[in-house]
């Protein structure tokens, strides 16, 4: 495909996370072949979206105002602080309806290997805003990977410090698995943190 | 993500092959969060490809001009017209240096099933061009599936009607295998097309 602006198009699908040279070229075609309207689509949803979006002042996650909707929300319980890895975790948690408090996202994990330190996932922001007065719990729900498990320990050993009661989502056997197909260590942990009822 | 950029981000990066809500939302993190840039770049080659890509008047593939390059060029063999059903299956052709021909690229490839007939893919246009008078063998490199097949079946009996010599990409073991692992079919094509040497 000499034709340049194919070629810049093929690059710059690239730069998409998991896209490789045959799914960018794959993805070009489709477009220019059957769906031009879905390019201009997605030109125009890109450049908005860059323009537009930044981090809340409040909670870090991504918004188009100066503190997130979650955030100024009046019927969020401002007692409880969840603190999560990215927005689309935030989401989840958000779907199971079974929580009303406020949220911190950190944008990424602690990750010493890739530079990525405390700063970087702004856990200064993080510990000024559990000790404003009005959280007294804070939920640490970042993923149960090596990674997110660092960085929760790291969070919770500064918060303790500071007087605060911090919790971490429970491990267990997920939900209508039958334990024959769990892998072992989530099943020791489900022993572990076993409930009386 | 109640946002309604972000929201118009997922959604338009859905119209993508092959991605669904997870990669989407995955996709507009990493661009939000680490390659804002990279929302720029993508969003500026969508609109320049979607705007000045057409289709070559001669051979039907992508191009910028009324004529793609490889038609215009003094260098190829104009007796040779290579059918293919994609940009990219012709690029894979270029890559072996092993034909200096023409093309013709069906941007598609007869589908029955989903309502794709001779007219989508130029069937019409190609039989013009394959009788031009300049043209002596037309090869068939049509993909081999089951869609590839009966569409390089159904050119090849057009055209051998008109007296032209048509061919067919050769079937056979691929380099670099060893025999027990090939499936059955393959080694049955390979013995049926063996060569005397
Ligand atoms: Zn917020
Ligand atoms: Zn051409």
């Amino acid at each position: 495909m000499a034709e340049p602006s194919l070629q810049a198009l093929v690059e710059a699908l690239r730069r998409l996370p998991g896209v490789g040279a045959k799914s960018a070229s794959r993805m070009a075609f489709h477009l220019l072949q059957h769906d031009r309207e879905g390019a201009h689509v997605l030109s125009r949803a890109l450049e908005q979206a860059a323009r537009n979006v930044r981090h809340c002042s409040e909670c870090h996650t991504f918004t188009e105002d100066e503190v997130c909707t979650t955030c100024r929300s009046p019927q969020r319980d401002r007692t409880k602080l969840c603190v999560v890895e990215t927005p689309a975790d935030q989401a989840a948690l958000e779907r199971t309806q079974a929580y009303n408090g406020l949220y911190f996202v950190l944008m990424g994990k602690l990750s010493p290997l890739d530079g990525i330190g405390p700063r970087d996932i702004g856990l200064g922001k993080l510990f000024a805003r559990a000790t404003n007065g009005e959280v007294q719990e804070v939920i640490l729900a970042t993923n149960f990977t090596a990674e997110g498990e660092a960085t929760a320990h790291v969070i919770a050993e500064a918060l303790k410090q500071k007087g605060l009661k911090v919790t971490r989502l429970a491990r267990g056997v997920p939900a209508g698995s039958e334990l024959e197909y769990v892998d072992l260590g989530t099943i020791a942990h489900a022993l572990v943190d076993r409930r009386s009822r």
